[in-house]
């Protein structure tokens, strides 16, 4: 029921999200007819409050299994609501707890979740124990991985080049080229349980082509479990071959940290 | 299938086992009929592997919902199997992911896991942030913290007392005194989101009466939320009252973190 602009005299205000969700029980973030996806729940939730059919716009796109801490979005709606408790309706109304949302201001009219997008940060998480605590969580290696190889693998990839080795098969854009800013690798502290580690593969970049990120973990993974070694990787990208890049690593190790704007 | 000694000329070894597991999908750790308990899919695990019947001495019990990073445990079987072959098996033969066995070995004839401990050491996480990454793993509590309150509290509780006040209601021990050895309340890193923090509360004791855990965690947090002073905890202990002291905290935020031996 999209009022007439000129009978309620108002126009629809719009309003940036962020959106943090354990992705496990969904098949992924976009719409998909019949399935379980964080988009169809948001919308749901949205055109509920405010009696209305509501769209969003997304930043991106998440594979099922795949996490988000700060995924952006945004939409549009002729209402009084403040942020503030626009938010809470939504973390009210919420059927699942397993999407939470974190934060909704009010955007420029302009703003695009993806157009606008700067920088985007995802995290990998590895475990070289198989822990209970990382079950749909982390990728189990069970293999002892060489850090210092992965971290210098990873010093290969940092800057700007024609990823089209690590882009999905299949899959083609007009332009290959992004910017890594950063790879970290570092064990980090566990709090379900001090007595283990896990490894965290952080990468920024101005943009990832589809599958980009799984597939440089995958690539680092078998720097590390020393089945190529790291000086390899120059040939890799220089190929901008996908089939010279190693296998995707699994979906649920992998987190949407954060998209970064002006 | 027990082969009499005489007949194998073999005498059964005896085995301690550390265990972790995530305790959602589980009724508790002891055997109860018709319920999905850790004991009953450890003995049936290890009684799979012996071909004879294995009965496990635990170390304690948890509740429904409660996790664990290091239970101990022992079994006795007549085996020639080495403690790591043993280890692999159980791993390779649970049934779930939430059960995992971090450690298998020999144990002195006359060790008993619950008399022989010395300490117990438990964890409690709290979040501020209803994060999906905390489900069923945290409690959350809206209400700001007051984190200083909280240890000043706790530096009441620790030392040697009748702890009668936080033990479950209509339970009785012959002897209620315990002594706390230290209680660490800090605000942790979180890997799966490293932009929120969760509050643990550690407690290291000689021993636990039951519920006690929780019922200190119930205490510490009306404490954090200006429910009561920090000051009435010692009218608390000393009452031996357990009406006075607060509600139970959830089971699904306590971690048994470890127990520990001479």
């Amino acid at each position: 029921m999209q009022r007439s602009i000129l009978s309620s005299k108002k126009l629809p205000s719009k309003f940036k999200a962020v959106i943090s969700y354990e992705g496990s029980d969904f098949s992924g973030f976009q719409v998909q007819p019949g399935k379980k996806t964080i988009q169809q729940e948001i919308e749901r939730v949205l055109s509920q409050i405010f009696q209305q059919k509501v769209k969003i716009v997304s930043s991106g796109r998440t594979d099922a299994g795949v996490h988000a801490c700060r995924h952006v979005i945004s939409f549009s709606a002729i209402t009084d609501l403040s942020p503030l408790k626009i938010k809470k309706a939504m973390n009210g109304l919420l059927n699942s707890n397993n999407i939470s949302v974190k934060e909704v201001c009010y955007a420029d009219y302009n703003f695009h979740p993806r157009f606008d997008a700067k920088k985007k940060v995802y995290r990998y998480l590895l475990t070289q124990f198989n822990s209970p605590f990382l079950v749909k969580r982390a990728w189990y290696v069970a293999e002892k991985l060489d850090i210092p190889g992965m971290r210098r693998a990873a010093s290969f990839i940092v800057g700007t080049h024609d990823f089209s080795c690590f882009q999905a098969s299949g899959r083609k854009v007009k332009d290959p080229i992004r910017t890594i800013e950063y790879i970290k690798i570092q064990k980090e502290y566990f709090c379900f349980d001090p007595e283990i580690k896990v490894i965290v593969i952080e990468i920024c970049a101005t943009g990832f082509l589809y599958k980009m990120a799984r597939n440089i973990v995958g690539t680092l993974v078998d720097v590390g479990r020393r089945k190529i070694a790291p000086e390899y990787i120059e040939q890799i990208i220089s190929s901008k071959d996908r089939r010279l890049a190693c296998a995707t690593a699994p979906a649920y190790g992998l987190y949407l940290k954060d998209v970064l704007y002006e």
